[in-house]
């Protein structure tokens, strides 16, 4: 817990910095070890993990969280096992760091290639699930990065004790406990002077809402990965086999509905409107969605609910990453009124367009250029698992670095290394 | 020029954005058709560029800026020639826009690909040389990529004339204007009204001394891409071949002293710095480098300057990015303190080794860091040219999206295509 000293971010700083030189020298193997001792470390120590974690929910349930997020912060045997088998899982993954690419012998006799490297030191702001805290340092650890992680403060005391279990687990195997730590204090401050360390950190993975990704943006003199913030759209093309289409909506809104690539605003032809929008709705009605449909969509839905609840859409609720069962619906004209919606609408997350029209689906594809983009699929696809990236670290929806869902090679950079035998600049 | 009204900078994004969104769309043949257009129309306008030059050159003068930068910020007609034959030389230089990798068919049925896009919109601020107008756009123009630029106030005119030659020519070939726009007002709360207009601008990517990065880096909510200040080392190991060493520590100095890839600090090991030092002071000596050596060193040279200019180290010397003909030297016992001065000191952009010892350089290779690294040859080919990238926008030294020497494919981002026929997540 807090205790009567404020953590001293330079100092942290200083020590991941010198953690990430010596992790930056590790094989795959000496990492793999270092993450089996972590999952058996976190099996050994459970009762203390769960302790701790008990006492952060009863300060939870006394300040009156809700049930719900009482279940996101809570910590049971199964959940711990849980985080020390995908630990383990981790092992399996192919390392990126040490890898070649572009490696030619150029005209001026410089033998060239880029190699992959770790970045250095990650700091990662989080909200909410300790299971967090496990994920990100493992997959760090993993790709030879050392992380400053900052928690929730509902969850302090099971981030710590995690965070203990991983310091053991490293001095087993004699690795530098700095290389994975925690600011184990509340304060607000401590963020801001996080965000400012770019001596010491490299790289800042904020994970959490619009409110935490516009903050790091604003202060951070560190390099930020924006993104998990998806305001999805899906298009309802003339063409559409509209089976498919309410399998794929509902598949996209219900499956679930709390998570960044859920869909947001569907978007339908005219001339597939009156007969698809009931269909819809009748089948999302069933989960409980309920529809904020606009114009045309509205007049529709009015007259054939489906059972669904529907209600006139307001002025900003195209707007909305709605994390819950709610669905704005908009009858737009055509393809380039859909892409204009969506161009003016989205966070540039995750994008379908349901058709069975070649050019269409093309210009969909060529227009839109959000991380991720769908022709007859659920934008709940993007996802680093399936994917095939095997992890993920967040789903960025900035340009730079990466995009969609970061995978462990997200989490390393390159150097490039020129070899000679005397050689001089011409 | 400036005129009455400021510069609208989100008018100015807006209408980059949406220049950006018509570039995207075409393929390479239309880029390239845009950048002869460019070569065209700069030779046909030659004499307004140079009206226009001659007026900053005047002001520069009456100002008593230095002959030397004078001649830095001068357009003549030759110049201007090379500015065509470079724009119509990036034309034959590959697009990376639309290219596909990562294509799979994954075991969920989704057929997965992620496919280079441009960026968007990129804002360039740089000093000086108004050749970067013509270089910076044009490379965003291959890349499908909308600039906005903000050169240095000396040339302003110089510049602005540019930027008309190069929207004259997109008009010709009815391609938006707003694609290539100049922020032609001095006045520097603009460049902070740039650094924090993310909804527009995707990309910073400043030009220029160390403190427009950081400027930049404390100002900026858009990425910015750090680098171009190198303070960069050569270690002198006991098996290195001096003759070639000579060779190559001269080419890194000497070369061209003012670039970023220029060396600032020569490390030698003790039992060669007798014999090597006053070699390479002799031949250092006779291209005027100042040598500025510390404790062993200093006592060598003292003993043998070989006419060299040879002074006393100060306390910040080691520090020093010099840009001039000044060369930081020290003896250090081995590779262990090489390493380490090099880890606290360097800017990480490019070191080198100097050694025919396998050990040695595989260990410097392993846990230097830096954006590129040498064995036996000078720290001056980190450059995008000499690299095989055909171009050079800026060379990064941070860990995120590029480092090094950043071509035409760091001009570019991805985003992920999945394909389905009514693909659900299970």
């Amino acid at each position: 817990m807090s205790g009567d000293n404020k953590p001293n971010l330079v100092t942290m700083g200083k020590a991941a910095k010198a953690a990430a030189r010596e992790l930056a020298k590790l094989n795959s193997g000496q990492k793999n070890q270092a993450l089996l001792a972590i999952a058996g470390e976190l099996e050994e120590q459970v009762e203390v993990v769960l302790a701790q974690n008990a006492l952060d929910i009863a300060d939870g349930r006394a300040k009156g969280l809700s049930e719900a997020l009482l279940d996101r912060l809570l910590l049971t045997e199964e959940r711990v096992a849980r985080l020390a088998a995908d630990t383990r899982r981790i092992v399996s993954l192919t390392d990126p760091v040490g890898k070649e690419t572009h490696s030619q012998l150029l005209p001026n006799g410089l033998r060239l290639s880029k190699r992959r490297i770790p970045i250095g030191v990650i700091g990662v702001i989080y909200e909410a699930r300790p299971n967090v805290t496990i994920d990100i340092a493992t997959l760090c650890l993993k790709t030879g990065n050392a992380s400053i992680l900052r928690g929730g403060s509902e969850t302090l005391r099971s981030n710590l004790a995690l965070v203990r279990v991983i310091q053991a687990a490293l001095e087993r195997v004699n690795l530098p406990e700095a290389a994975v730590q925690t600011i184990d204090d509340p304060d607000r401050a401590l963020v801001s002077q996080l965000l400012r360390l770019d001596q010491y950190v490299d790289m800042i993975i904020p994970r959490g809402g619009a409110g935490l990704h516009r903050l790091c943006r604003e202060q951070s003199t560190i390099p930020v990965i924006t993104g998990g913030i998806g305001i999805c759209h899906l298009y309802v093309d003339e063409s559409a086999d509209l089976e498919k289409a309410v399998d794929i909506v509902e598949n996209a809104k219900v499956q679930r509905p709390s998570v960044c690539n859920a869909l947001d605003t569907l978007l339908v032809h005219p001339s597939v409107a009156p007969a698809f929008l009931p269909q819809v709705a009748a089948r999302l009605g069933q989960s409980g969605v309920e529809l904020r449909a606009e114009g045309a969509a509205l007049e529709i839905l009015e007259d054939d609910s489906g059972g669904a609840n529907v209600v006139a859409a307001g002025p900003d609720d195209f707007d909305q990453e709605w994390l819950a069962l709610i669905l704005g619906v908009k009858v737009v004209p055509g393809l380039d009124e859909a892409i204009a919606h969506i161009q003016q609408h989205s966070t540039e997350h995750s994008e379908a367009i349901l058709t069975n029209d070649w050019a269409n689906a093309t210009r969909f594809v060529d227009e839109i250029n959000s991380a991720a983009v769908f022709v007859n699929a659920s934008t709940r696809f993007n996802d680093g698992g399936e994917f095939g990236l095997g992890a993920e670290v967040a789903v960025s929806t900035q340009k730079l670095h990466a995009r969609g869902p970061m995978g462990l090679e997200e989490l390393t950079t390159y150097k490039w290394i020129g070899l000679g035998d005397g050689l001089v600049r011409s």
